[in-house]
């Protein structure tokens, strides 16, 4: 069971300042990567692991810090008894990436460039492909993907910024055949202003943010329970 | 609440394969020590949450991984409501170690290299000077601390092994004033042999040994429930 809380109790923020904060973790306050990114991952796994039932699984993971949450997830996704899939068509030269491409192969968590030729196997995507400092539109090879994607019907959870949308105005209006229609999402740290009047399955991870910055930019954080890492969010 | 599971479904495990597994880790399975710390410290923190009620809590951080633990422990709790203060007697020059103590000093989470003058103040002291690799006997200065701790009488939660222990023969017989007794124990991965005949509380966490590991070595892993990353042990 995942608490829920209201969403009028947490500031939805811009691109600019979720760069900011992110900025601000890995410098000022002395955060590595590694580390938010594995809590990143693992509350997307623990949200998933809440709203869906065990199944095959296909992370698409692009080759940003998106991605690596991906990865983290279906590394977590496995050890809740789900069968994943990393999609993973753009190989990233960064050090970290390559280090959990060995984590997924070692964990038997098979990698590929395009989707499933199966995709119909998979009652779930994830997808982790574009995150917040994402501007459209999407270029090759992930146009065609997230084409496929929506033309299969099949459910996609994104990890926080659905791919495709603008971070702050949200699914553009007209052609969006190659954009990623969410059946839920889980927001990381606070929801992008994209998200605003998002009605579907919303969750939101990343108990992590220092009082100090919170308090700088005057954010209204989510009240988790006890010892939980994830919420959701509702009117 | 925390799920129980039999202490007799899970392997107990010696120092020599301790230090094996967690160096396959890192090695063949390419896991990053700030991903499995994360983890470590979060399970950590997650057990005293569910165990304790919020109070100020003494973390003492030893030198190496464990003491990481500690410092990744403290943080969480800061999340989870506690108060925590670091005592870090012997600084640490690996690059890591020094990260966490930015992230923790930037929390407001004080940091001295001696037990607090008011130690009396903290309900709850965390052990988490050394872990797995440890030889006894202790030296200065820990020596010291660890007398002052067990004669304060306060509850110490332990990470891992408690301080002092041998990691397969458990407590010294005889002299044990410059040992840890701890009130609760979490292990990590899976409990060492020292915790055997322990019947205090007892949490397992580190939920992220990929299958073919476990299976190389025919380890008994806990089932944890759902997307919970602690279990409790009990007979």
């Amino acid at each position: 069971m995942v608490h829920i809380i209201s969403k009028k109790t947490v500031s939805f923020i811009g691109q600019k300042l979720a760069a900011q904060i992110d900025e601000q973790l890995f410098t000022k306050y002395g955060f590595k990567v590694e580390q938010l990114m594995e809590l990143a991952g693992l509350a997307a796994a623990q949200a998933i692991a809440a709203h869906y039932p065990k199944s095959n699984v296909a992370v698409l993971c692009g080759p940003g810090n998106n991605g690596g949450d991906g990865f983290v997830c279906a590394r977590h996704l496995q050890q809740f008894g789900f069968t994943p899939s990393i999609v993973y068509p753009k190989e990233s030269r960064n050090e970290l990436m390559k280090s959990l491409v060995v984590q997924c192969e070692t964990s038997s968590i098979p990698i590929t460039a395009t989707l499933p030729t199966n995709l119909q196997a998979f009652p779930l995507i994830v997808d982790a492909l574009f995150g917040f400092s994402f501007h459209p539109p999407t270029r090759e090879p992930f146009t065609e993907m997230l084409k496929t994607v929506r033309a299969s019907g099949i459910h996609v959870f994104s990890i926080d910024v659905p791919s495709g949308w603008d971070v702050e105005l949200g699914a553009p209006s007209g052609n969006d055949d190659d954009v990623i229609h969410p059946h839920s999402v889980i927001s990381l740290t606070l929801p992008k202003l994209c998200m605003k009047n998002w009605t579907g399955p919303h969750f939101l991870g990343g108990r992590f943010v220092p009082k100090s910055l919170v308090d700088e930019h005057e954010l209204l954080m989510p009240q988790y329970p006890g010892f939980e890492q994830i919420v959701k969010l509702e009117d």
